[in-house]
């Protein structure tokens, strides 16, 4: 895109009857875990870089428009509401609308799409000629949700060649995110003068004229939300979304982050605790961390127990930060920088809780000289990584050892050692596995210098 | 350059009676800090990515031939040798006699010339026209070592408009390291029918022709080595660059930098330590590390003030590694991962060495609690600094405080403990610095969030 800005056109004009039946608020302010869809598309946006927006307005548009000017602010973005008065004669109208304001190319949105935001780098990335609009196409039909309402096109060579709904044969869905050109306009008058208003039928003569380039959004999700079910549904898209598979240890794959996600999305959308930010829950974390490190200290089963369980809660609550700076676009470098130094203090405070509590009853040096051991291969295992990334400049493999040195194992060993009345066993035992880790680590490094 | 490789010229064909007036060996295999003066030349043009190389040879050519041989299969490199027979008539007829065997751009060099290997890099990634060669020149007159017999330039808008000895009102200084095209030859064989088969003849016509362009060397060193001295002046430079202005922390500045830069050089002359590897002399330093820690925990006086020196010699020796590594083009990414892991190994055994020893004479578990913590806030202190690097792509700005957390400071610390009979103290002073210079830079990372 020769590095232009590209602005992005959202459409919000529609009346979205199936989705609000009960008429308590226009379609684009329908929250979904915090964020209203039309609030959720621009921020979407805005992680691909992109800071300029036209909203077309309709149906209830003036009970939108302050939230524009509400955003625009909050979230340093240019948000113009465009009035679209002929709404009711489809949204081909209401792309019409922007007509005056667009130079070259922008993307082109609905505002009740909700899309992983890399699907629109995606798109920007793939455009390649200058003589055609793109759209980006869903070829996995078999997944695509509510399949009998979608719009599907047929793909020759990468350029659709037809275009609708209930289209027999065909290659794709279209999930409704465009990169249009400015020739876009004239076809959509075209259409118009011919009776039709709708997107499609100016996509139709695009498509006709071979101007419209299908680009795949291959693993990426999107849904369109048109009803309470895909509401239900995005919900749940959403959640799926929080986990990082490339990242997640084992624990936290199948116990932590299932919890986790739950308790974000409580998070976010309760009147109270939505307040919270990210580094807040961070915050929280360290502090059951640490509330579990003074417990450990302490004498009998009960408090070694409840302290397990606190340590166990503490990895739970360490996701949920992430997660909640995820769901609500607030995600930041001091956000991730403070919760890896929380991390290795907790850390710090449960390995000397852990050893000072079984020092009680077991005197000699060794205990201590054990405990220490295994705080340094806690921290060295976490400074191993980072160190490899800057070496090498990518993180680790995802081998077996670099899972069993990961903080959601070794809180959750410290979790179990507790129930069990043994911590001071399994730190001992984690601390091993650490060190062994390291050592594995440092062979592969040594490996890869040839 | 259009990425396209570029290879290097090499002038090794002149008596050099000045430097080797005993005729011990031919001047380009003179050893300077355990490398020739050729070897050190072809070295630091690969590391400015050159791997293709044509050295011209006359005067004992014969016995320089071997070496280009054994360097080739060595360092992976083509070094072609090319023998010039009229090698007496100037060094222009040996950069002419390579005219065969290259296309476009080739870098031209004198053997006996050291030099920054950044220069190399500087002078390609300046390289704009495409009609002159370029030649790196010194603008700092007065600091040019044996100042009468440099070749002075003219420069008028970064054209050379005169070359030559004696030249009045100079600009700069010839460092004898050009960048060419293959219209020189042009040049070199109009001079010679003139009577001039030197290089500065062929370089005159083409300063004459307005196709000379000046480079400035800027800050970085060279030395012309023509003289026993000037060997000596070359020794010391190489030594000087040695140390790490940006990173160097301030005992490491002015006690362990002089100290290991001359067994360095101790190391790499010397007939049976120059085998030694540069990760070797890591695991000797890791191994004095060690001794100190395990001497740490014996009684009396004497084992804590050995304990104490081993652990300076300790520090002193891991700037050997990287030293000898420098000295020898030997760096590595896999020696500075093996190396910054060895040294938080280290900090482990003398954190758990010293508390131990404590913990003779002063039972109750807070002596260990205060070396538990001093043991995280020293591998902490390591980790932050890395974990900035990650989150910022920056390492922190050299601050006071990031001078109090680097390992220089700290196993100097110990070290004077030591000898006062204190390494306790000495650990949880450090300790708690560490810590507050940890909180320290969270904050400045805080403040880097808008």
């Amino acid at each position: 895109m020769n590095g232009e800005k590209i602005p992005a056109v959202i459409l919000a004009a529609g009346k979205g009857e199936r989705l609000t039946s009960d008429g308590d608020r226009p379609k684009p302010l329908v929250p979904l875990l915090s964020l209203s869809l039309l609030e959720r598309t621009i921020l979407s946006c805005r992680e691909a870089g992109i800071d300029e927006f036209f909203v077309v307005l309709g149906h209830r548009g003036e009970e939108i428009e302050p939230y524009l000017a509400r955003w625009e602010r909050h979230y340093h973005l240019s948000i113009t509401p465009v009035k679209n008065t002929n709404w009711e004669e489809g949204n081909g109208t209401s792309a019409l609308s922007c007509a005056p304001y667009l130079k070259t190319s922008f993307l082109l949105l609905m505002c009740d799409h909700l899309f992983d935001p890399g699907a629109i780098s995606h798109l920007i990335a793939e455009e390649k000629a200058e003589g055609a609009c793109s759209l980006l196409v869903d070829r996995r039909l078999e997944r695509v949700f509510d399949r009998e309402d979608a719009t599907c096109v047929r793909v020759t060579e990468g350029r659709i060649t037809a275009i609708g709904k209930g289209l027999s044969e065909a290659d794709g869905i279209d999930t409704g995110i465009f990169l249009c050109r400015r020739f876009l306009f004239g076809a959509l008058r075209e259409a118009r003068t011919q009776g039709d208003g709708s997107l499609s039928g100016g996509m139709r003569i695009l498509a006709r004229a071979g101007k419209l380039r299908a680009v795949d959004i291959e693993e990426r999700s999107w849904l369109d939300i048109d009803t309470p079910q895909a509401l239900r549904e995005g919900r749940r898209l959403l959640m799926r979304s929080l986990g990082k598979p490339n990242e997640d240890g084992i624990v936290s794959r199948l116990f932590n982050r299932p919890i986790s996600v739950r308790i974000s999305a409580f998070l976010v959308t309760h009147p109270v605790f939505s307040r919270l930010t990210p580094n807040a829950i961070s915050l929280v974390s360290f502090l059951l961390v640490l509330s579990s490190a003074y417990l450990f200290t302490l004498e009998g089963y009960w408090a070694i127990v409840a302290a397990g369980v606190l340590i166990e809660l503490g990895s739970v609550v360490d996701g949920c930060d992430g997660e909640v700076a995820r769901l609500t676009f607030r995600t930041s470098r001091f956000g991730a920088w403070c919760d890896t130094l929380l991390d290795r203090y907790g850390d710090t405070a449960v390995v000397i809780g852990i050893t000072y509590g079984f020092s009680r009853f077991h005197t000699g040096p060794l205990v201590w000289v054990g405990g220490s051991l295994a705080l340094s291969g806690f921290l060295l295992a976490s400074y191993t990584k980072k160190e490899h990334v800057l070496r090498y400049g990518k993180p680790l493999s995802r081998s077996l050892w670099v899972l069993l040195i990961k903080r959601d194992l070794r809180l959750f060993a410290l979790f179990l050692g507790a129930l069990f009345g043994r911590p001071y066993l399994a730190l001992i035992v984690m601390g091993f596995i650490s060190h062994f880790g390291i050592g594995f680590l440092f062979w592969e490094g040594r490996e890869r210098r040839n």
